[in-house]
């Protein structure tokens, strides 16, 4: 894997530490005051647990800021691996386009040095990573509504049903050169998991016939590289690109989605299929986690009727937003005005969501299998310390997750979904 | 409609003139050598017969050049219709794109000013339109071979099968500034014909019926709506954008394509379904040019026959390209190196040209139906100056693309679609 690395941050780039964060931020005005009192007073914390960043936790009398700094190499593989600082600035700029439709959803900016790849965001607290509260076992009675809000709105406001072709392209042409971070999920989503790769890896012995048999599956790659064409060449909406749980902070009554450094025009599906599979792995794993037999049971019902709510709510909002706002290029609104005409765009309007459906189910499956195989797992599974067990709720996940790839055309509800996954659980 | 004008020329530019084009070409040692003799000697002749520029044609004792200007509107429309001079820049990245896969196709470039606007080319000489020729019943037994290799070459070569995705986002930013030539299109032939606009014309009374049923037909709105949207969002490969028979220069034994001024990365059924569509309207316009009855009987045939060559051997060329020069970052190709894995690619190549068949007989559709109900009409057509005669051959051609468009995905081969237009010429 080749990266050319494209240095925008020049001169003032070097990352930070907790001694240097100290003078940049007291030489922003609104950040100190933010703070308050004297920056010796400070505390910072680097608390980054991504696989690519610096993360900043400070704090002052008055107050706190998230400060998250790319760093010019995959902070997960090393400098071995270099990467584009300029993922600050699409992270930046698909945050603002996030901003204009859901600001309760995002963390709100206060400041972006693009010399320095560094954001300063408001502090979430007291949130955690939602796949932390996942594994805990938490129910978040709003999660599902929050992220399918999000999904709607971001996807809608950016795709052709929104605006207009000349405002879409603009905004297009930025984000087609965040060509670098596509192509890691490119690589590690779409390829690597289904051929012998340095930086792959899985549970084994226990999974090392099941990659094999993966690795040798050809209608699976031929599905698997068919979602990778919709993914490099279907630009449908501005994606967030990573909209899996680690990207979701929460509280029981407030959700964040953070980290939209992947953005890009990409086909829908890809991020509502992040996050159906991430709800997915982390039904499988409750097995794992369970400590006492049958305690996650419940959990895991809760967790499929989440991810049925989760589509359910993202269509409605979905279809309220395009009856409402249907103020793009596409099927422009004028032509439907009669009784005809809008019975029959209603019907396309189902029909959409019908196709954004089993597309969604596709990319769910791609992403569930390289958690399992390829280089970035997930702690959903990898919490659960014994390897046999983990394996076999990993199993289970790559059952399911190759039937959606090979077979997504197949699935026609939301409910179908839930019923496989239940019943591979079963198996 | 309303264009924003992004006027990139700036002070240099201003229309060419017969008399300012000399000094112009005269201060440019290639062109000045290429005319040869003393510039007074030159003829200049401005023949300019399409929608939008000014073509002038210069000949000097030792050659001779064309060059073509963008003029700051549409020259069909007049002044009131404002548009970008960059579309000359654009028709020469596109030339350029197109150069390096099929150099014997296109005109060579001798110099591009883009403050001015303008083009210099190779003169192409005894060339005529092949739409004229069709319109005289002139056989071009290369034209299927020829216009099928451009669109394979131009088509794989831009697109993700044959080049790794930065290369292509990196293109294809600049592409999305080409908005005001895709606007065009977008409101020309996905929007206008389906509705009451100032600059649709029709042959009336004769058509008045079922252009008021066209625009009254909801699954016929619903499609072509859908088709617009496959327009703006499926950048599959640099298109030429506008491939009809106008855009195409021929002698007995040589093809050139010219005016990519509509290039953008879309879905390439766009392209296809151009060329379909205008072999389509020769074929339905050759019982209203025939002069003594069932003289162009033969010529019909060898039009629907050309229609068939040009899919079968663009799809041939198109799966040899794949096959041999899979280096695009979709289907990485060191998946598919086992038996099995060659097996089931192959199966999905052709399977994407199936799909690729459907969506050019849809766009066939829709730019028929733009000839006929909207602004922009063909010479095949127009030439038959009977109203009557012509709304028979018209009537014809908008039932088979009303169905091209609906049932699209009822058409299996190149031979159905054949059968199809035969049986409705009949009816």
């Amino acid at each position: 894997m080749a990266f050319k690395t494209r240095f925008v941050g020049g001169k003032d780039y070097q990352p930070l530490t907790e001694h240097s964060l100290r003078p940049f931020l007291d030489d922003l005005p609104d950040l100190r005051a933010g703070l308050g009192g004297p920056s010796a007073e400070w505390t910072v914390r680097e608390v980054g647990d991504g696989n690519l960043n610096l993360v900043f936790i400070v704090k002052g009398p008055a107050g706190g800021f998230c400060v998250k700094q790319a760093l010019p190499y995959v902070r997960l593989v090393g400098e071995s691996w270099p990467l584009t600082l300029d993922r600050a600035h699409f992270e930046h700029e698909a945050l603002k386009c996030q901003a204009a439709v859901v600001p309760h959803l995002v963390p709100t900016v206060h400041h972006f040095d693009r010399g320095r790849a560094a954001l300063v965001m408001e502090l979430l607290e007291p949130h955690i990573i939602l796949r932390k509260g996942l594994i805990q076992g938490i129910v978040y009675p709003k999660i599902a509504e929050d992220i399918a809000t999000f999904a709607a709105h971001t996807l809608f406001s950016t795709s052709d049903l929104a605006v207009g072709a000349s405002v879409k392209k603009h905004a297009m042409a930025e984000f087609c050169f965040n060509t670098e971070l596509c192509k890691i999920t490119e690589d590690l989503v779409f390829t690597d998991p289904y051929q012998i790769a340095e930086l792959n890896r899985w549970t084994s012995p226990q999974l090392d016939v099941i990659a094999a048999e993966f690795r040798a599956d050809a209608p699976l790659k031929v599905a698997v590289q068919e979602l990778k064409w919709a993914f490099l060449s279907r630009a449908e909406a501005l994606l967030h690109g990573d909209l899996h749980t680690g990207s979701i902070m929460v509280t029981a009554d407030d959700t964040r989605v953070i980290d939209p450094e992947f953005a890009f025009y990409g086909p829908m599906g890809f991020d509502i299929g992040a996050v159906m599979a991430n709800f997915l792995l982390a039904y499988f794993a409750q097995d794992g986690l369970a400590v006492a037999q049958g305690e996650r049971i419940a959990y895991q019902g809760w967790l499929l009727g989440t991810l049925e709510s989760f589509w359910t709510v993202f269509e409605a909002r979905f279809l309220e937003l395009w009856r409402h706002r249907p103020e793009g290029d596409a099927f422009t609104i004028k032509l439907f005005t009669d009784d005809a005409g809008d019975r029959a765009l209603e019907a396309f309007r189902h029909l959409t969501m019908a196709r954004l459906l089993k597309d969604s189910v596709g990319f769910a499956g791609a992403k569930m299998v390289r958690r399992i195989l390829g280089l970035a797992h997930v702690e959903d599974m990898e919490a659960i310390k014994d390897p046999d067990r983990r394996s076999v709720c990993e199993r289970r996940a790559l059952r399911l997750a190759r039937e959606l790839v090979v077979d997504a055309s197949q699935i026609n509800s939301i409910a179908e979904l839930r019923v496989y996954a239940e019943e591979i659980r079963k198996r």
